[in-house]
């Protein structure tokens, strides 16, 4: 038998990038082809979320080059603000740096990991130092930088000032070993075709690794509004939250505090949060305890507030959806953008749902899902959207799970999409996430409904005319016997009938 | 648009801590039921790591009582080595501590992230500190924690020295909100009897929150060998590794480095390991540079060593399997430890599988995962244990999807789980995992197959014993009539006859 200080001896702390080094499958890195698409997804989640901050109608350039066995050169270009020298270590280095994980605002990214993870499989793979050359239009650098592990931190190996040449934007290269191309529904071909999809404003060229050139164009010129920093909602709010924000917060009075910080909390609405928590607005925040943060969040439950503002969450659209899945040529299509709703009681989301028939989907329902736009491709098996188009009844709306070539399209836009994982390929099964989706599908379900009904309709009718048109020759040349007409003329006549009566 | 320096005045970094707590549901916490389950997870997954690492039969005690509306209070207590007072605040309170994750060694955690998310998940929905008592045989402490988020710090509030009452071990109590008990598939009840059948050499008491007092026996006294810390493999290992072994060893050259950290280096394989690298024995390792670490590693990618060891990895046994399985009280059961594997090149595994057919299982099949005997309860549609066992066809082994009652027991033990999230509850889909699981699961298969086809043919039997049987009274008055003999004779003359021709 051991002692506890025997086993006590081997205790040590990982700094977050060791952690995510040994647990690399937490960030999406398992098998070569997942592991290329992976280093793609997040190299293009970054850029097309710099274009969105800056609004800029986004231009992203991808290419895949073929290094030697599984081993690739893969770089991505876009024309956003690009990244002042003195970041640039932090975005690509660092994990858990960034400008999206404490603000409460719609993004692709969240966490400031994906990209910086990127970099560390490069880096643990190859040995590479990545390179980024970003031009802010106040300077233009080319800098060479690798991941210290131990430290979660980004270091400058080598860096280079560059004349503008009035480029603005950030390019980013890395190597990958490990990592294997082909063209497969997990490839970063189908990613960015997915991508383009959901952002049918941004243009997305693609340089395949045997030098083919594809375009996934424009279809929409319309920059779809910024997301905007949004304040939290009360009901959204933990205890701890609260505390936390009080703590870091201007405002001197508990009053003013939840009036300023939070979202939908007027006066009147203050006065009410005060009676019934029985915490007095004048309290120095603080000086707030738990008990007092407690009483209040359990205020903010009893009592109603108008719903959490959307006016920062940018759903795709309608008209952008259809638009998106013309690329699959379809025969009908469907969309639909459901009213905000709220999970864990005050973090807004909004559902899109799409469907499409016919045209380029395979018998059967492909599903399609995205996030804040950014296509989800793995990890469907464990996602709240597949559990939610498990849960429908279709034989109801005419589809054959087996043979009706459906695509269904789904989007969550929300200020925190609750992944499963790190990896950011899956939603958790939030409740009021999987009802709203259940509830968008059934009303584009509606649509195809209609459409799946005229259609059989018109085959049957079809099938009836054709039937009797079979008899049509005979029948004209009896008529024209006992009638003395001519028989064209009677078969003319008798067809004619037959559409009018059938059509 | 704006520009750079607009947008990046909003960097930040977030600690661990705060990425987890903003993140909850990567940890696992979903909903109430699920955030239970997943408390009492974390906290028995420590109690059975810190008694196998000491090397003494666990006894473990659980309870859960309740609180108020959607409030539980939750302790886990076990009979290990205790906690040395000034290691508490790291072990509970810090992410990324540990003793686990930086040993090449099997453990239930990895991570360094469990149990200190269950503190903070108590402390983020009530605001209360988590009590340790912990006695080591040289001093026993009560502690009273919290987690100072922004720094992934423990913090001790209040401690009290108390007197040594002979008991060793652990017990710590948190209490939570948001969660909720029941005896559902996904409920700590079903956590605890699936751990007791993973573990039949633990005693597991658990006190339900209506007071209901149930255990889960120890059906083997035998404690399991304790699992060892392994060198790494070549084959296991990258570049990056590589050097961070070298920069981190005692040896001073290539060569003594390469002996004495490797599994399956001997003095003759570094000699080929130099002759294929082209790297010298002699290069002091401070030196190696990305390249020669990369010439070594690809040496070790082209060189045959002996398959890792598995001495250190301690799968749970084909007749504790058959043991465990025994609390199903199944009509038919097999188990079966495969033989040692890799994946990734280097990391080894054994995949167990066990099948329980009849008794208390439900018609269709019921998958019950683990990892290293840890039970996996959430995320099954993730995992590729669940992917493996959808790939079989069933068909062949006389089982049908549907009404066939059928438990399938899978065990993955390694050095290192390649979980696809800090949950831990799926289990990314490397190859050679899923290829195992398959081939372990056609293997018990062929046994069930057995089993069926000769319950099959004993039905087959007994429906033509019982339909001649049926004949048997008039056809032995016929006889007993032409012969003269006593009715009762020829009958049972006649049954005799039947049976042992048919039998």
């Amino acid at each position: 038998m051991k002692t506890a200080n025997d086993l006590f001896k081997e205790f040590k702390i990982l700094s977050v990038s060791e952690f995510f080094k040994k647990n690399a499958d937490m960030l999406g890195y398992t098998g070569k082809i997942r592991s290329m698409t992976i280093l793609v997804h997040e190299m293009v989640t970054n850029a097309l979320d710099a274009c969105e901050e800056a609004h800029i109608l986004p231009e992203i350039r991808v290419e895949i080059d073929h290094r030697g066995d599984s081993h690739y050169e893969i770089s991505v270009e876009d024309n956003a603000t690009g990244i002042p020298l003195k970041f640039i270590p932090d975005v690509f280095g660092k994990m858990l740096a960034g400008s999206k994980a404490h603000r409460n605002m719609q993004s692709r990214g969240q966490q400031g990991i994906g990209v910086s993870g990127a970099v560390m499989y490069s880096q643990v793979t190859t040995g590479q130092p990545a390179v980024i050359i970003s031009s802010t239009g106040e300077e233009m650098w080319e800098v060479k930088m690798n991941l210290d592990l131990q430290k979660n931190a980004g270091k400058i190996i080598e860096k280079n000032k560059i004349n503008d040449n009035g480029w603005r934007g950030t390019k980013i290269v890395i190597e990958a070993k490990d990592v294997t191309y082909n063209k497969s529904k997990y490839s970063p071909y189908n990613y960015l075709r997915m991508s383009s999809i959901a952002n049918p404003h941004a243009r997305i060229e693609f340089i395949e690794p045997d030098g083919t050139k594809i375009l996934f164009p424009r279809s929409s010129k319309t920059l779809p509004k910024s997301p905007k920093i949004m304040k939290l909602h009360p009901r959204g709010m933990s205890t701890d939250d609260l505390l936390v924000m009080a703590k870091n917060c201007r405002a001197r009075k508990l009053g003013s505090f939840l009036r300023s910080e939070l979202a939908r909390v007027s006066r009147k609405k203050a006065e009410e949060i005060e009676r019934v928590s029985g915490v007095s607005l004048d309290k120095n925040v603080s000086r707030l305890t738990w008990n007092d943060a407690e009483r209040v969040v359990n205020a903010f439950k009893k009592i109603d507030f108008m719903a959490p503002s959307s006016e920062g969450l940018i759903p795709i659209g309608e008209e952008n959806i259809i638009k998106g899945l013309s690329l699959i040529n379809p025969e009908f299509s469907v969309a639909i953008t459901r009213a905000p709703k709220t999970y864990r009681g005050g973090i807004p989301f909004i559902i899109e749902v799409g469907l499409a028939y016919g045209g380029k989907s395979e018998p059967g329902i492909e599903i399609i899902r995205y996030a804040n736009r950014s296509p989800l491709v793995f990890d469907q098996g464990g996602c709240v959207i597949n559990e939610a188009v498990k849960s429908i009844d279709w034989r109801r709306y005419r589809v054959n799970l087996e043979s009706t070539p459906l695509t269904v399209f789904v989007n969550v836009t929300s200020t925190h999409i609750p992944y499963t994982s790190a990896g950011k390929q899956a939603i958790a099964m939030e409740e009021e996430i999987f009802n709203e989706v259940r509830f968008g599908i059934m009303e584009t379900c509606r649509g195809l409904k209609r459409y799946m009904d005229s259609k059989r309709r018109a085959y049957r009718k079809k099938q009836r005319i054709d039937s009797l048109l079979k008899y049509a020759p005979e029948t004209s040349k009896a008529i024209s016997r006992l009638t003395g007409r001519d028989t064209d003329k009677v078969k003319n006549l008798f067809i004619k009938l037959i559409e009018k009566k059938y059509a």
